[in-house]
């Protein structure tokens, strides 16, 4: 493959994790390093930041403020969540993002996101084709959802899994410090994938967990689940439940639907608001069992809590934009960098990188398989554990001072 | 003094911390050490566990066990709402007290708590005195609201500031991802002194904190709250605001009271119960500016994060618990072990252990001074930062297995 010269621009997309910075640091400082490579621009928010012609010169940030990207959360070139029409119906963005191109050469793209990214990444790969427009277009994953088809896992579930799995055990002491009873429901995001509230299963395996665990991959029956609370509660004088912001019950609609009567607004994307489950469960409960319940929203701070993420996918995270330059580089283009998962000799786990076809990535939604669940589809078996286990080791060496975290604070030179 | 031979009590008592196992790790550690104490006792659910004769042998603890209760959550032996009757009006409780301390020949008497627990302290003490047995009764204090009198600061203050401090400038760079607007109602603890709502103003001192900060020691008027979001919001398209649970009107009504239609339930000791109040503030600033609202309850994550607990808290409640039994055994009876303040040559942050009458602290809650709010009353001035900067300093060195916590686990061997 011959090497392509020219600029390329990075931008982020979609809703932050704690290490999609971890992510961008890598293809930023691999782009910067390379000799093919003329110009790295971040853009601003995303695909809005091309379309507007908003770049900044990622040349012109110092390194080593830089390099705290690794433990700063949130997306720091901006985020947005625009999608692209179809190119069959409207192609003004694409001609506008090919002007964009063709004014700082850029021929290498490279999208951090979620898989509307990766749909995007892929038509914008294949309008330029179509325009005989040499781009190498790459998409690096993060969500904290976990839900993107092909690879093993994705960057940001694994920091966000940590803080979920380290909060409930905190949680779990909190609510037992009283000999009166108590019930407590934590409810955790993923619209329609359990991945994240799974999490509290690894609570569970150091034994402070959840006793109830409920995925949106299996239907919700109110009166069970009040019938187990009960069951649990009359048993033990506690019961701890963690729950999906996206269960709901066997017609499709949401639980969260039915706890505000407001009609729920709709994002761009089509996706209904979520929140206020668990103060609705638990008025529920309480209505129903007479005891003392408590409701916790884990809201945000389960995407952003950089201060509790996972080394292991701080440095994922990091390989995996280096990967997708690398790789880009070396003349690939329309893939994805994912990971899979191997063992070395000592049956320790390894993750390698695999680069996943775009088409195969956008618009799917990868699922907790059912068989990780027990038999009563309240919570999760080894299956599950051995999987995640691996992914939440090593404690984030995130810079402090003044006992708070220094967080990189880029100076955004425009171009 | 002459030596006082005997057995001791420890207990826990009122809503936990972080650290307030560090300040029991402090006294149960220096009584097993004692030559004088020939008996260390746990109090199960603090003074209910003396009443009921509910003691664990805390000899039959693993000592490596008792040493990770450093980095452990709320109270390990369990605590208790508990309020004793004045003397004067029934002495039963006291009466079943003396029996138990006599059963056991119980010397020593250490109770780990806030200001409700301070008061049962001193009341003890006045009974034990009055009925002619000697027991050394001391106060180890433990409170994230840091409303207890005469001492400088309170175990438990300064995890719980940092928690929340951390969780701000995480949630300040996630509020910030977008270019569409966003405003953010965050609500944190504290029902009448506003030091928890004040770390807010930590994550600002770092540029990354709320715009709006309220403590309940001001007035809370609805009218100013939304024409400053207001203004804010048009100004700079984000506004986070850090609101106590404890704001109330000019007539003394707390605004979490307009947030729910039902009545509100009040505990033994007559607080009234909140919550829901960031929800209810969200909708107000929703329906006023139209902007997108997200309300953040820290809940108890902020009493039980001790992942991101301070290690001079953790260090400084050991000290109080270490402290509370060498006072003891050296005479001293009828004092709460508190902290002053002073610096060394270097001009560093010193903190020396003080001894507060139990009658100054019991029943008085310490709030934040006013002259260490901003002009407007709506942040913090650089007396607050000065005064919270070095006591969160350091961080835990909580031990981790599989990526997790690793609690106590006290087998709690029955007497």
């Amino acid at each position: 493959m011959a090497s392509l010269k020219g600029a390329c621009i990075i931008g982020q997309s979609g809703g932050p994790t704690s290490v999609i910075n971890a992510s961008a640091y890598g293809a930023i400082k691999t782009a910067l390093e390379s000799e093919d490579i003329t110009a790295v621009y971040g853009a601003l928010n995303g695909i809005k930041g091309v379309l507007n012609d908003n770049l900044i010169d990622m040349s012109k940030e110092d390194p080593e403020e830089l390099e705290l990207l690794k433990f700063t959360p949130s997306s720091a070139l901006g985020s947005c969540r625009y999608k692209l029409k179809d190119p069959d119906d409207d192609d003004t963005d694409y001609k506008r993002i090919l002007e964009i191109f063709q004014k700082y050469n850029v021929r290498y793209f490279f999208y951090n996101g979620g898989n509307d990214s990766m749909d995007t990444c892929n038509k914008i790969s294949k309008f330029m084709l179509q325009n005989g427009y040499e781009c190498r277009v790459m998409g690096i994953p993060k969500t904290i959802d976990n839900d993107l088809d092909g690879t093993d896992h994705c960057p940001g579930y694994a920091s966000a899994a940590k803080y979920i799995a380290t909060s409930m055990m905190e949680i779990y002491r909190d609510a037992r410090v009283y000999d009166t009873g108590m019930i407590t429901v934590v409810e955790i995001m993923g619209r329609n994938a359990g991945w994240l509230t799974a999490a509290a299963a690894l609570a569970g395996y150091k034994g402070n967990g959840a006793d109830l665990i409920y995925l949106p991959e299996v239907d919700f029956d109110m009166n069970s689940f009040i019938s187990k609370v009960q069951e649990i509660y009359d048993r033990n004088g506690k019961c701890i439940v963690a729950v999906s912001e996206g269960i709901h019950d066997k017609d499709g609609k949401y639980i969260a639907e039915y706890a505000t009567t407001a009609a729920q607004a709709k994002d761009s994307f089509g996706h209904a608001q979520m929140g206020g489950l668990a103060a609705y469960l638990a008025g529920v409960l309480q209505q129903q069992t007479g005891a003392k319940v408590r409701g916790i929203e884990l809201s945000l701070l389960q995407r952003c809590a950089a201060h509790c993420a996972s080394q292991t996918d701080i440095d994922e995270s990091f390989s995996s934009g280096k990967a997708a330059v690398e790789n880009a580089l070396a003349g690939v283009t329309d893939k994805m960098v994912g990971f899979e998962r191997s063992v070395d000799k000592n049956g320790n786990y390894v993750c390698n990188i695999k680069l996943f076809d775009l088409t195969v990535v956008a618009n799917t939604e990868k699922k907790v398989p059912l068989s990780w669940l027990n038999k009563t589809q309240d919570g999760l078996n080894d299956l599950y554990i051995d999987y995640a286990l691996p992914l939440i080791q090593g404690e984030t060496k995130m810079v402090k001072e003044d006992g708070l975290p220094r967080f990189a604070n880029l100076k955004k030179v425009r171009v």
